[in-house]
């Protein structure tokens, strides 16, 4: 792997090409982006230049899209003419099988792998962005069959991921998908509906008996629809789900306010709360 | 006020001594409790001697009851014949109907003024203690009439109240138990709720896939069942609607998961969250 595409170079792109440069990789990283977005991100280092999408993807081994996940779908359609024979190409995009799905629908001249790293921040951009991002975090990546992890660019990338400190998973961009509908999309949303449902039923001035607890849940709801509105879009069927199953959970609650089958939920849920605390502590 | 009886000396009981001392108080302060809970309060100078509750209350110008809601309950039963004549009762219980009805229905010869600081911790007990724990915290007072706060014992308490840092605001009974079924709650209800969804779910395997939202979304959920079985019990009807309010919010939310409805919640949504932030900064 010699030369390195970086198309978004926001927090993600950005953090991946000073992530790339501190674990020692020496070849070409460029940067494609708006002008302003690109500059802020060769200032830190991320990137050594900014190139059209053509000249930046014509010289790759690998390409990283880590736009958003619209803009990525546009991408990955201008891609095939463009991209050299033999590269990887892979993305960053929080769901999976949309963008994998057009991925393999139209790219015939190189190999897709498609991934999603579990990292993020409260603050966006490249002026956020840190090359110890990924350390510790999961890297998930969905190959249609495992031993697309084997060819020589995917082993190489896999050796990255590794060197640059994350933990790369393997599954598929459905059982992608369905996961972090629960683990994701349910948390951003039941959120924003707690925060929501108080913004319609608590006067402002009765804010002031709220306590850390509604701080803690609605942390979530700070973020913006701008990046979930392509979650919510590309994610439908298995958020709808995973409402589903939240709702009803919630139902069963209302229904045993008095009863021992909430103090079984409690437990459930105390016991869940916990096994994720210690699978943090592990990595 | 020469004389405090702290009945229940848990992280509330002995945090509100500690403050009481650090705040300036010289008078007595008799805690009581179970024995070995009780020897730490008093071992760290939260209370100056353990007491049986007949000879801690029968000297005390100040009762405060610190204990779980259906302890309080339990003491306010045995309290008339006790307390001295012309004391103040307080409180501590999360729902403040149910103990307010009970004290108001049995004591005649004490001034009885419900109270709920919004301030905790995730630890219990007296260890956890802390004589800032009340610095900078909402301390929800519930008159039956606002007229109850101009008492001789009752103004003494509140300046007290205003000098452990506190922030005395006064609301009645019911309206205190319906704001906190939306602020503190649901919050607690949906953050089991969301955990018992993914532990039902997520394979365990699974769970690695998990971010730090799901974190924030779940800690509440570590909480025992055993605080909030009285809370679920003295404050149903309110809880049941915000719980209907919450479920109708994700059903709408459901239903318009490819809409602008959905991002008319998130900016909802987000301005409350803001507006929290905001007050918690004033604060």
């Amino acid at each position: 792997m010699q030369s390195v595409a970086i198309v978004g170079t926001g927090l993600i792109g950005a953090s991946f090409g000073l992530a790339l440069r501190r674990a020692g990789f020496q070849g070409s990283i460029a940067g494609v982006s708006s002008p302003g977005v690109v500059a802020e991100a060769a200032r830190i280092g991320a990137v050594d230049r900014a190139a059209p999408l053509a000249e930046a993807v014509g010289s790759a081994d690998l390409v990283f899209l880590s736009q958003t996940i619209g803009r990525i779908l546009d991408t990955i359609k201008k891609l095939e003419p463009l991209v050299r024979q033999g590269a990887l190409v892979t993305d960053a995009g929080s769901t999976k099988l949309e963008i994998s799905d057009a991925a393999l629908g139209t790219l015939t001249r190189c190999q897709f792998l498609g991934g999603h790293p579990m990292a993020g921040k409260e603050l966006r951009g490249a002026a956020a962005a840190d090359a110890a991002l990924f350390e510790g975090c999961t890297w998930v990546l969905t190959p249609v069959d495992r031993t697309e992890l084997d060819t020589g660019p995917a082993a190489e990338f896999v050796g990255w991921l590794r060197r640059i400190g994350a933990h790369p998973v393997s599954m598929s961009a459905e059982e992608h998908d369905s996961v972090v509908a629960y683990t994701s999309h349910l948390a951003q949303l039941a959120s924003t509906a707690i925060a929501a449902t108080v913004a319609d039923s608590v006067p402002q001035a009765d804010l002031r008996v709220a306590g850390s607890g509604l701080r803690d849940m609605t942390r979530l709801a700070l973020g913006s629809y701008e990046l979930w509105r392509d979650i919510l879009a590309t994610n439908t069927e298995p958020i709808d789900r995973a409402l589903e199953a939240y709702i009803q959970k919630l139902e069963h609650i209302r229904e045993n306010l008095r009863t021992r089958q909430t103090q079984v939920e409690f437990e459930r849920g105390s016991r869940l709360a916990g096994n994720l605390r210690e699978k943090y502590q592990k990595i």
